[in-house]
């Protein structure tokens, strides 16, 4: 519980107006947008919105030294609950921290504050030329803080990475209210630990995020969109990784299997041959427009190799939303299959894709669920969504050991348990038999040296 | 001390011909590639040659228990100290720990232990059409935990970025002789904190890194090399800088000063214009012969506003290997112009270039010593050659006083006090103006969580 007296002394950080305790105002600070079932205990007791990292500074003090735990949030875009305050104590909303801080045009850096929105980030840098590439599917709302928090990719990251990719610095409040910077504009440094990387994608569980500064590249000056419809879902793993081998990079390289597609043919009335199986949406760039030809064309050889049925190459803008748009509404309309569904984000080695959906697939034949999957298969990462529906008996267990032995198919092919979303509160269980128990005791080691009171998002990661 | 006890209890693990501890053996494992001066209490007490993670586990186990010292290494290039042990004990040399163990053409990633020659890696992934750009100086010695542990840099960092972005995955003996996997293939991975990327560039002080993935790219098809000749150092650097700013990214973009133009000149008997200031090295790299004349004639285009004087495209091989004798010449060629040479590594900004040379100028006035100023202009790596005589009174507290400055001339232009050499011994001084009192205890507090005795490289990165 936190008393009137502490209550009193945020109140006097921040002011009045943003340290929030009304129930029904903190309950809007409960949730996120993972499948964690609303709780009561996932209330926070008090909501705080500071203004700036002093302000946070002082708000950690307070909250180490009564040991109130405290959960970060920005948009709560999460999947997986980190965002969610499992301890109730503080949410501390970082929304307010938005100002982007600095655009170093000559360093290709830019300086936000933790509750930047991710898009105008990439708006701001697309105005001078510059490219901040990461675009996870929320980031028209999410912030900054949390896709550094979670370490978020995306559909760009076959070629441009994640989002820890372009983390070159950090400003960080650790549990006791210190402040630190990890990093600097200095593209190679080896002055001390990685912090930088340490903290980005702890999950809140290790500081405050309160700046960060990123990296940027040059724009690329053409794109083109493509679009492949392939009989056979491994044929279109083959032609990604085909690519890949030779060096061709797309931008991004989507695949959905058969269900994705109905689902979506269902949703926006299109037709889809009856044959295909499998579909694969790519962003091509560069340079210029003849570079685009071309690697378009050798993407089409060899898909062509691989018994491609259809290949299009979009001739124009209203073309290249017509392909996306399938992609774009696909989570929608795979979730409108069902009553209710679990998307998950498992990653695996590239090659081992093919494999993996197989896996997938057999679970939801031994289960009889119906198992959609799509992903990023240019970098392995696949998101299986579980359709169901809960209020016939016996369906939640027969998910919960459907999820179970994904997350063990994934882990069976040497992949992880999360591409993009984090662990939070939806993994926890998994993790020992991702990392063994030498692996989750090392990392209790870190989080207990930087935060002893474990008062830094709890219950996050680990169980 | 060791007693006797215990190296016999190390001589039954990694067998009585890999546990050495004549002196004059010892003495052979003193000292490394840095300008540390030999020193007896650098000696090793023992030096020990494991050959699998399961004899290094057990003989830390034993180090843990007996709180001996243990400094890792591998060929000892380094350039500040990492492997000196600095607080004697063992010397625990991964050499013979040097198999390939997995080549992964589809996945395009090479498992390695960490006693492998960074240059073997190299050419086992060209062999098959594959490419592992890090490139240090010593590549063709230095082994690739030492690497891994200093996170190493090279020409081609510019394009390709360092070691770091290339370690996929690590194992790794912590101090206690537990031995933990981090990452693995997947490409993205949030599963717990980035314990790759920590122990990366950690210079042994967290654990002893026995087996390393690495991802590979694509070996580009077809390269070339160019030199330019300018006569101002500026806008040598407003070249390079122009050149990234428009998305012309060179392989690698090497820049050296007059003083180290003449000390080249003089070594290899060149004749070099008495107007140029400045030279130029650039590799690019590309898809197509086409594609690399293009590259070369915008970055001339470039380097003609900027009033370039001379342009090279080479023509040859020859005159490829030409061009590049000049730049592979220098360290030696500066050496050899005074009875000693401190050469540094700071890294900044890379528009604060210009300005930290004229820093670095004014310091060689300031204190009537010649610097020679040469580096990786691409990425804001400099390499600070002073040039003195020690035997002269004096002289060597003008020299301190003038590294002093160095280090303080790369923090004030938000640069910092390592591109790839790491902290080591030689830097440790330097690291609270670098990161603050905060930033180092939090160092502090991740040491002492993974390494409670400090058993692990003692003496390194902070005094």
């Amino acid at each position: 519980m936190i008393t009137e007296a502490v209550k009193a002394q945020i109140r006097n950080i921040v002011g009045p107006n943003n340290a929030i305790d009304s129930t029904i105002e903190c309950f809007g600070y409960s949730y996120d947008s993972s499948f964690v079932p609303m709780a009561k205990e996932n209330i926070p007791e008090l909501v705080v919105l500071p203004s700036s990292v002093q302000e946070v500074a002082q708000v950690m003090a307070i909250a180490n030294a009564n040991r109130i735990p405290v959960t970060p949030r920005g948009s709560a875009s999460g999947r997986t609950g980190g965002s969610i305050p499992a301890a109730a104590g503080i949410s501390l909303a970082l929304n307010r921290m938005n100002r982007i801080v600095e655009l170093d045009e000559r360093n290709m850096m830019i300086t936000v504050e933790a509750g930047v929105r991710t898009i105008d980030i990439y708006q701001a840098c697309a105005q001078k030329g510059l490219f901040f590439p990461p675009d996870p599917a929320s980031w028209k709302y999410s912030t900054i803080g949390g896709n550094v928090g979670e370490n978020a990719g995306g559909m760009r990251a076959v070629k441009y990475g994640v989002t820890s990719n372009y983390v070159m610095g950090l400003e960080v409040v650790l549990a006791d209210g210190t402040v630190i910077n990890t990093g600097g504009k200095a593209m190679k440094n080896v002055t001390g630990y990685n912090l930088t990387q340490l903290i980005t994608g702890s999950e809140g569980t290790l500081g405050i995020i309160t700046k960060v500064l990123l990296r940027l590249i040059p724009m690329p000056k053409t794109r083109n969109t493509m679009q492949l419809m392939f009989g056979s879902l491994a044929n279109a793993c083959h032609t990604i990784h085909q690519m890949l081998m030779s060096g061709l990079v797309p931008a991004a390289a989507e695949l959905m299997d058969k269900i994705s597609l109905q689902a979506v043919a269902r949703h926006r009335k299109l037709d889809i041959s009856p044959g295909i199986e499998a579909c694969v949406v790519l962003e091509i760039d560069g340079e210029t427009k003849a570079d685009l030809q071309q690697q378009a064309e050798r993407i089409a050889d060899i898909a062509r190799r691989l018994e491609v049925i259809e290949v299009r190459i979009a001739a124009s803008d209203e073309e290249v939303e017509e392909i996306w748009a399938i992609r774009r509404g696909l989570s929608s309309a795979i979730g409108a299959m069902a009553p209710n569904r679990f998307g998950e984000d498992i990653s695996v080695p590239r090659d081992a894709f093919p494999r993996a959906v197989d896996l997938i697939r057999a679970i939801g034949e031994k289960y009889q669920l119906t198992i959609a999957v799509y992903g990023h298969a240019g970098d392995g990462n696949i998101h299986p969504s579980v359709l169901c529906d809960l209020s016939k008996p016996g369906e939640e267990k027969r998910v919960q050991q459907a999820v179970d032995e994904i997350f063990a198919a994934a882990l069976s092919v040497g992949g992880t348990l999360s591409g993009e979303h984090g662990i939070g509160l939806t993994k926890r269980a998994y993790l020992v038999n991702a990392l063994g128990e030498a692996g989750v005791q090392t990392l209790k080691a870190i989080k207990q040296a930087l935060d002893a009171q474990g008062i830094l998002n709890p219950g996050k990661i680990w169980q």
